[in-house]
């Protein structure tokens, strides 16, 4: 069994380790120098629309994935011609335009914040008048580099907003004062079986996740979000890990996006769950039982963002792994994460304390 | 002088080897494995937008200019900051985005076939009923590899249509039953100096373009199209060459698109204008007097696509020019052309004749 991955960053060199656990061979394509997934098997250096190496890996393997949102859904069109490409492209593409992506919200019943299509400056400001202030105006495709997001404020802001961004299809969106995020990740394989993790916690730092936590003690709450993901998953025919993340105010969910692959909130599975995310994607897409999502006790997620501090080289033990995906450094750039499993929600938050303590301190 | 151009095919070539005689040195950003441009200055082996092939680029050269579209404009920004870029990416943002492009030029009183925004099956459905059958559902940005469009000929197309293409930002556009196509190419240094070629004739073989000749002996029409050309030049506070297409419809115009680079329908100025549309270019923006576009004659150009059959090696003669872009033969890639030029129109239309034969009875 082969299977192609489209994008070898660190979420495809996590699918490559826990491929090798599997017998399963992979195959990326990725145009980075130096790709952490390198290290999990063979990578053509070409952009990930490449036409050649998206032939040649749909040749070479039994099924095709992405963990890069990026790809036109055209080119996986293209792979299905030859062999299974999962998650299904009508989920990427639903994904890749915010509108089409709330659209599928509201279709669900899935509660989401308002929102309204803006192509024109007069769109924007009949947005103003309906949504109210403060709001925020988004690309409707995902922006160069993060870029492509204005928060409007004032009416004054209305003529900046669309000076940044205008000319291109965009979104106006309700500015939510949410109390947190949590971003619920389920998995579904082929035949149709459904698993999903337990409510993960997300807090951000500079718009980059910055801690996970998991479980959510909030069981209404995660019953709710589990069963808008088992819509999402089977209103979309859905084949791999999804993850949705919700806003919740004032005790309530509202959808903020979805991400059609393994997520960066899920990192704490490989060590904090049953079975992985990663494993739990493979096994969805070569058409094999799921594994059990259980929590193995209560887990903590730490990005680490620009720098790997030699500090967070000390601190693995028993409780406390360090994952360095051997990228060159770089503000913004995620290059590792340390993950942490304890017996109880505060022990876990007293050891993450700690360790941001620690780090800090160097 | 160096001058840093973003995508190193046949036109970032045709710019180096202009260059070259301008004194100037090019380097170049392009992921190919052996792009055309290589012949004419260092190529940076990277993605288009790569953001660090691209500072590089910043920050070797005096000014950046594109001879490829497909690159995020807040790419261009970025590079913008540093050194002049050029075309103005503004002028790149509407060109991108197809309904952005034609309320261009609706506000510039540029006429052109009827249109509407299509987000939804109902707005389609409202495009059947307003612009009427049949009509064109594009997507408002590039498609992947030439996708993207769907002819929708009856009513019951409309659910097809939205099936293939839904999902993202669409425009519906008039089928526009014209006679022939034209392309306008403008150019403007930093200084605000207009110059314009004149009028080329296009004709296309399956989507790509398979001839040009120039001049078109249409006074009236080749004014108005110099003008709107000059109009959107000077609203765009535009420099470079700038291509618009349009359409000959019952012997009126209607604009098409545009394009804000060199083009194809140009590549008959490198031997039948005074100074050819690379040569032009690059004058423009390294803000340097323009060169004549005084025709020489008349000229023919005749794409090479998919190969170059072995008699066209032995075509060139006094007013015969072969291109060979030195590019791996492929179907439907455009690998060379061949220019003529004659001293009267239909000297030169015998001329192509001859060539069209010569080329098939290989």
């Amino acid at each position: 069994m082969r299977i192609g991955i489209i994008g070898a960053g660190q979420l495809g060199q996590m699918l490559g380790f826990a491929a090798r656990d599997l017998g399963i061979e992979c195959r990326f394509v990725d145009p980075s120098e130096s790709p952490p997934a390198a290290d999990a098997g063979e990578v053509t250096r070409r952009p990930f629309d490449d036409p050649e190496a998206l032939a040649n890996l749909a040749a070479d393997c039994d099924v095709v994935t992405y963990e890069f949102e990026n790809v036109p859904v055209e080119a996986l069109l293209q792979i299905g011609e030859r062999v299974p490409i999962y998650p299904p492209p009508d989920a990427l593409r639903h994904a890749q335009d915010r509108l089409a992506e709330k659209r599928l919200f509201g279709s669900l019943q899935i509660p989401l914040p308002k929102y309204r299509a803006v192509d024109s400056k007069q769109d924007l400001q009949d947005a103003v008048d309906e949504i109210g202030l403060p709001l925020v105006v988004k690309t409707r495709r995902l922006g160069y580099d993060g870029k492509g997001q204005f928060v409007v404020r004032s009416a004054d802001d209305v003529d900046a907003a669309w000076r940044t961004l205008g000319l291109q299809p965009l979104i106006a969106e309700e500015w939510v004062p949410f109390d947190y995020e949590v971003s619920a990740i389920g998995v579904r394989n082929v035949n149709g079986d459904i698993a999903t993790y337990r409510l993960t916690h997300n807090e951000h730092a500079d718009g980059i996740l910055h801690l996970s936590r998991a479980p959510v003690e909030a069981p209404e709450l995660a019953g709710l979000a589990e069963h808008y993901v088992g819509e999402l998953l089977t209103h979309l025919n859905y084949v791999g890990v999804l993850a949705l993340e919700l806003f919740v105010a004032d005790g309530h969910l509202l959808a903020n996006e979805f991400a059609p692959r393994v997520h960066n909130s899920g990192h704490w599975t490989i060590e904090g769950a049953a079975t992985s995310q990663f494993t739990n994607h493979l096994l969805a897409v070569t058409n094999q039982a799921l594994g059990s999502t259980a929590c193995r006790g209560h887990a903590g997620m730490l990005n680490l963002v620009g720098e790997i501090p030699d500090a967070a080289r000390a601190l693995p033990a028993a409780d406390c792994w360090l994952h360095d995906y051997g990228k060159a450094a770089r503000a913004g750039r995620k290059l590792g994460h340390i993950t942490v499993v304890a017996p109880t929600a505060d022990d876990r938050d007293d050891r993450l304390q700690e360790i941001l303590e620690a780090l800090r301190k160097v």
